[in-house]
């Protein structure tokens, strides 16, 4: 296996070096080429899905989790236009970062250039295969896809179309592989070619993402586990507190950047208290919360250090009422796994405070935790949102598959 | 020993919270007071050195570490110069990345703030010890310094003066702090300390850095192996590249963006290769050359592999002749540690090629590999030359030892 997946990441390399060459023109057309592709090959890509759910099914797989790995026509046409979206965006190679004339002559210029080869590892959604290939492609690297085992046969049609299109419009297949999910070995190999690959995405759950920094040699920027927090502050407008409560917990449950945390001020737990309880409840919401808490509704859990640390990606949420804005700022910097966390405040003080306290790749002002996304920011493009503090930070775009580089012109400068 | 890593690294994360919220102002002032107090503590420093440079030398130790090793006044007063300058520099933190307002009225800011805590892991010169605690602060983030064992007097005294000057300008002497070098495994636990420390820079030989990238899983920046070529094209005006090929081989051979590799093209090579040789010959270079230079001169000696990928950090240059640009690309993506390459052409053509083929963090067009360099760019300070791909690639200055942080201010939004 690892010969084999080395082997593909030399292919890799080689179409790297031809994409990093290639004009936006051509790149463009490309992911427009791919995107008719997909809507032309739509039911084999169906077809190919209804297997691997077949499959799931027979495995006993839970309902929601063959939801997320089911393909319908709808879904096909909404990645395909996902490319085309890709295609319109600027093209981040090139782009001058800085330039300067030195005091000795030396013109310097800081460029944006290709990252190389790119690995993806990922769980669940087949939408992923497209999102990252295209997103790498724009870039101008070559992609390697470890998708999960369960999405095998989706996503080998998903990537066979790809490839196909690729070849038509005269680029290298090769900008774009799948790599074998049989093996669970695949992925350690992926994430040890240093030299081969110059980066490591990983997608999916706190247990993957955990894996792949520990086993990874490959310089690797880990996405999406959001423990997020919304403080309540003593001089927050409570009504705007309420929607902002139930907005970041109940939108969407299953996403990263939904709150799992919920900070007040005692100066308003008893008004807050029991109108945020209540709401929460009628919206199904189990509360986790401290004896404050507690003391308010007989329906809320008593919270565990546990709770407070917890992703829980459902309708639970961890509460706890805090003395001051500095004492939430340590529970965050304590439980955070450094996503998004909220204030709401009506003070320039208190939120100057918390932004500048808190250490997390977002924090939101009187907004709800949902906005930390690449689309809502404007990316037009989103390949994950990084929690790591290296390289990118928060929803990474195109922007951030690229790295730079110096380019200095002279005419015979020596020291 | 795991234990006060640990240990060392909690306390800094506190006196990091305290630096985040330190102004530039404060922290250049407790620059200013590290600088007066290392010229006030000079003797002392000095007199530790000695112990090193004693111990060094019993255990017959050459004379050029001991070189690198070896403090006087003058050096002290030049690290403390270099205290001063960084002082002078522009704060990074707080700087605005980019900003705009989106479709739904919230206001989006990137914002530099600092990294937190940060590992430097480093061999030979104690003036590193000194220079990286000072960029750190500056950048708000708290330090620890793992340095060599041989210099562990010379840093101890060094680290000693500076948190006591911190400590009396007000700020935590916590932010610096010294890791033992007398335990190997000090350096090994500082890389693993995953969620106390953000980021580990190596700063070393190359064992060094492949040993902390392979069993770091804090993110690395890897520094400063340089397998430089300088390549002599067709169109090159060979006054200017002898000129080129000799500074960037000889000037200083010892640090990692001098010239390791020269590739000829074959136009030029009956011209070039015995002016070449005779001037490299001259300045005492041995040259390990192909058939084509081997055929020149008897006292070339013949290149292996190992040659082309060997970084002699002495007066030794490999040299082969190539029959285009695109074979001399080809040579430098398989022989290159992706540091610096020069180009020497008149071609705009050829440079262009050039430029965009080679994958390294610099490229030099008709000027030595040399002026790869933080002080030569204009950075004002250099913390390392960075030869990956994620984050900073090539110089690195105080920008590159901050991260950023979304901060999005609404007045209710929600989705």
């Amino acid at each position: 296996m690892k010969e084999q997946v080395h082997a593909a990441a030399r292919r890799a390399r080689i179409a790297a070096g031809t994409l990093a060459l290639t004009t936006r023109a051509d790149k463009d057309a490309a992911l427009e080429a791919m995107a008719d592709a997909l809507i032309a090959e739509t039911d084999a890509i169906v077809a190919a899905n209804d297997l691997d759910v077949e499959i799931a099914r027979a495995a006993g797989t839970g309902d929601n989790v063959i939801d997320r790995l089911r393909l319908d026509p709808a879904r096909v046409a909404a990645f395909a236009g996902g490319l085309r979206d890709i295609a319109g965006l600027p093209d981040p190679v090139g782009e001058v970062v800085r330039g300067s004339t030195l005091p000795n002559g030396l013109r310097m210029q800081q460029i944006r250039v290709p990252m190389g080869v790119i690995a993806m590892i990922y769980e669940g959604r087949p939408n992923v295969t497209a999102d990252a290939a295209a997103i790498c492609l724009k870039a101008g690297s070559a992609v390697l896809l470890r998708g999960s085992s369960s999405a095998a046969r989706s996503n080998a049609a998903i990537i066979d179309v790809m490839r196909a299109a690729l070849r038509t419009a005269g680029l290298p297949a090769d900008a774009i592989q799948q790599i074998p999910a049989d093996d669970r070995s695949s992925a350690t190999h992926l994430m040890q070619a240093r030299g081969l690959v110059d980066l490591v995405i990983p997608r999916g759950g706190a247990g993957l993402i955990r894996a792949v920094v520990e086993d990874s040699t490959v310089p690797v920027i880990e996405t999406g586990v959001g423990n997020c927090h919304v403080y309540v502050d003593a001089d927050a407008d409570l009504d705007m507190a309420l929607a902002i409560v139930l907005n970041s917990k109940t939108h969407r449950t299953s996403v990263c950047n939904a709150a799992e945390s919920l900070l007040v001020h005692k100066a308003v737990a008893d008004v807050f208290l029991p109108r945020v309880i209540a709401a929460l409840q009628d919206a199904g919401v189990t509360i986790h919360g401290d004896e404050s808490f507690c003391a308010v509704h007989a329906d809320v859990v008593p919270a565990t250090e546990g709770d407070y640390a917890a992703e829980y990606l459902s309708l639970d949420i961890s509460a706890r009422v805090v003395d001051s804005v500095d004492e939430a700022i340590g529970h965050i910097r304590t439980y955070s796994s450094g996503h998004t966390e909220a204030i709401v405040t009506s003070s320039l003080v208190t939120s100057s405070r918390f932004t500048a306290g808190v250490d997390s790749a977002a924090v939101m002002v009187n907004a709800s935790t949902r906005f930390t996304d690449g689309g809502e920011f404007g990316f037009g493009a989103e390949i994950g949102i990084s929690t790591q503090k290296l390289h990118a930070r928060g929803p990474m775009g195109l922007t951030e598959m690229t790295t730079t580089t110096y380019v200095v012109v002279g005419d015979g400068q020596v020291r």
